[in-house]
């Protein structure tokens, strides 16, 4: 399947380079690819440059938001959330109309202070924001309630016996969601429901963030007992 | 160990029982006790009215919210999140000084339909409202991430492989609460840190909400799998 990642970031990444091993054909989008590129430093979380993981995976294409959103069946938002409607109207919405829109981003106020508050939460989600700005989209929230890595290789953790959370409107895209989920290792998929169910599941990260805290290791994540 | 509850509800009484199994003195608090056991008519989510528990547990005292905060050397917050500040106030303050206040309550705003947002959240917690206003009491908030039943008997699920989370700033505190929940049958207590990590548990309650929607049965919980 043809997938655009928007996002340059580790979980754009994470995503990029797992979908990529699966056989699907990703094209990553950033806003000014030569930029990206180009750059040599650190990223902002001091992890490698893009262009180093680039240099790994040339078959990975890079793109404009617009092109790789253009390119993807299936198209994921990694971006930062507080820059995600940006970088979804910088993709076009004719480019994400009819398509599954994978939303993975969280609704994060970095300006505030260490832990983040959210900057949309209990009336409202990112991901319904994201759906009402793009109404052609088919916006699914998922794997927003974990770590990259445990994001795209959850048998990594307890051979996978926990669980990943779904959200949307659409049946059948969260179906196409659950199947690549199910793709990456994941077994327990909980679909919550309609997409006012991501409130519960952004506002989640707020423990999250709290139990990273404690576990000291960002390779954890919660199972529903039942 | 004297114990007061504030609260006649379900979780009031599921943690009134509970403890009076495992030997402690409880005494249950609420606004009017006279009141409270004349009523004959199922409460307001359909259950017995308060009477009838207390036909089976004769040996549970009733008193005002004030009679019962004083008889604690531990004291539950057990009242609706929208009313806790003012059943505190009943309690008086001067018999919460100095000592642990479990709060198990969420600040869900049953004013504003199904499923209930939450009056305060991400940037404050109801647990730290309540510690603001009575700065003499050492406030744990706990156990407000489950259904009651699972509070008070965590082993009928799974065994009891699932998590209970503690937030509080005195240790001392903390490892009383923690005391409390090991004589329950809970294993895996993490605790969180200060008491603003309450936040994140009580925004969590949202996703328990949407949760019990897709399991149907109450008796469910999350697991802590790093």
């Amino acid at each position: 399947m043809n997938i655009g990642v928007l996002g340059t970031g580790i979980v754009g990444r994470a995503i990029a380079g797992r979908c990529t091993e699966l056989g699907h054909d990703v094209m990553v989008g950033t806003r000014d690819p030569q930029a990206t590129l180009s750059r040599t430093e650190p990223d902002r979380y001091g992890g490698p440059p893009f262009s180093e993981f680039h240099g790994q995976r040339p078959e990975i294409a890079l793109g404009t938001f617009a092109e790789a959103a253009a390119h993807g069946e299936l198209v994921v938002n990694a971006t930062e959330g507080a820059a995600s409607v940006q970088a979804l109207t910088a993709a076009g919405a004719e480019n994400l109309d009819g398509k599954v829109l994978l939303d993975v981003s969280n609704p994060l106020d970095a300006t505030a202070g260490m832990p983040p508050p959210l900057f949309v939460s209990n009336t409202d989600s990112l991901a319904e924001q994201i759906q009402r700005a793009f109404s052609g989209a088919r916006v699914v929230k998922s794997l927003n309630t974990m770590n990259a890595s445990v994001m795209v290789n959850p048998e990594q953790l307890a051979g996978g016996d926990h669980t990943v959370f779904l959200s949307g409107d659409d049946a059948l895209a969260k179906a196409a969601v659950a199947e690549l989920l199910g793709s990456f290792g994941w077994r327990d998929i909980v679909d919550l429901g309609d997409l006012s169910t991501a409130r519960g599941a952004e506002m989640y990260v707020t423990l999250w963030v709290r139990l990273w805290g404690v576990v000291q290791d960002p390779i954890f994540n919660v199972k529903v007992v039942r």
